[in-house]
């Protein structure tokens, strides 16, 4: 998620900014259901590392970024933390927290994709490791705090992510100037995420109410 | 779970249709939490290729199978969603259900069994395998639908896994004839599964009221 | 977690006896869902061998420790079983039980920072593995059992892992005397975790009550 090349240096500086909000935001939930401060720190490591971990994992890519750079970790647990400390400015600054977060999801989702493309994965495993990189760890948060993921039910989030994931692998596909295309791909996804939160785009929902046998 | 012999073509193809069928139900699941599309096609790759992913991670067996061959991600999602479509049908078919279900069941104890059979590991691992491959992509499905897991609450499943996976894994002991075993391992395990279904038979529960205290 | 050169013999017993009382726990919190007699099983292992697990996986340390040497799977699912037997004795001898969860705890850190520390991980990384050995296996089995996890909202549990590791770590650092190092850290450790259940010891809560909203 976070090992770019040094020369990448606005992802890299974006990506950190996406991990400390990642933390924050995981910070509110773990609030929600009053945990003790340690418990806030962890969840907010969960959330915002838990989505390259598991790519990690899938891929077989050693060593885990945050077990290379364990300041990932003191980053993530430190917003974290910090977040106890000004729970009342965060909650007034809301806006500045759902684009702190779509940049976390798109930056994610990029670096997701780099990843595997750098270990010569097929075009669906590279937008499928971007968007688990985006996406899974909201869904650890909301595992942990014992609901059913978000992801699964509101607006456009895992959607964003595939469509940021798509597009930014066609520069792969069809190589293309990397960093004209970073930018691109880093404004289309930011305005989509946006737009579908201002405007509440949602997807289709699905509702069965067959009864409850397996 | 599914990477067999080109040769072995009878269990690859009912891997197919089990991958697949554990997609459809998985959807079900998903329609009765109202989940948009996009959850309902995540939940059922999810469910259909989790044991293999994790039994993938226990062993060290990489690349992961849907990392080699995204098609399953494809079949399983496809399956998904198609399952939004025809919900109303799938309902009626409930029994057909019931026996593709029993079908991925026993075909991926049996792939599980294999492939950790192919990479040396011990008689008792062969057989958690085949159990892992067979049952943990439904607990992970009931995990995200936050439910306490059917499978540690309902009909004989994970039994017929492990029964499933002894037999099996004798024939690999005793060197006997491959594909007569194949086919007898898999009529046991059909049989054992839909009779637990049709005369409910299960486990002894164990119910223990002592106050919440850890 | 458990494959310590068979010189460290005391904490090798010491890790048997940690694994079967996480299985027995386990086994109390299952009986209270209700699940049936190989769940109950399950849960055991999981428990149990489910923070060991996840450190190998994130330090990429195969084989893991249960494929290697299945016999702990036995000791876990064996002693989880056993609690179906004896459950009204084990319910009467609760304060056994908190000793021998906190010997888990200790015991399962020590080795956790054991292991990173023979595969060269920095200092916060060892820390970080023996709390993931201590404290993950609780997680899994509350996420399982449907709750919100215990180690983020209870006695200070979480925080004596931390702590067991880092006094443990300064060792290594200091190339102390390995043995009697071990016998303090483990005193202290125990120490720490009865004095916190005994005068319930808590972290300040994180209460926020803002909005639902993301």
């Amino acid at each position: 998620m976070w090992n770019l090349p040094p020369s990448d240096s606005v992802l890299h500086v974006l990506s950190l900014v996406a991990v400390a909000a990642q933390g924050m935001t995981a910070a509110l939930a773990a609030g929600r259901r009053s945990m003790d401060w340690l418990g806030v720190c962890f969840l907010g490591c969960i959330t915002a590392l838990g989505g390259g971990t598991l790519r990690d994992l899938f891929l077989g890519h050693y060593p885990l970024v945050w077990v290379q750079s364990p300041v990932y970790l003191a980053l993530a647990g430190g917003a974290a933390f910090l977040t106890i400390l000004v729970a009342r400015l965060v909650h007034r600054l809301k806006t500045a927290f759902i684009v702190l977060d779509a940049i976390g999801l798109v930056v994610f989702t990029m670096t997701g994709c780099d990843i595997a493309w750098q270990m010569d994965a097929s075009l669906p495993i590279v937008i499928v490791s971007g968007m688990v990189t985006g996406c899974a760890g909201g869904v650890l948060r909301d595992v942990l705090c014992n609901d059913v993921p978000l992801l699964f039910r509101s607006e456009l989030y895992a959607s964003v992510s595939v469509v940021t994931g798509l597009f930014y692998a066609t520069a792969f596909g069809l190589k293309l100037n990397a960093e004209l295309w970073t930018i691109l791909t880093f404004v289309l996804g930011i305005s989509f995420r946006l737009l579908a939160v201002r405007y509440k785009w949602e997807m289709p929902k699905f509702v069965f109410t067959g009864d409850e046998e397996r």
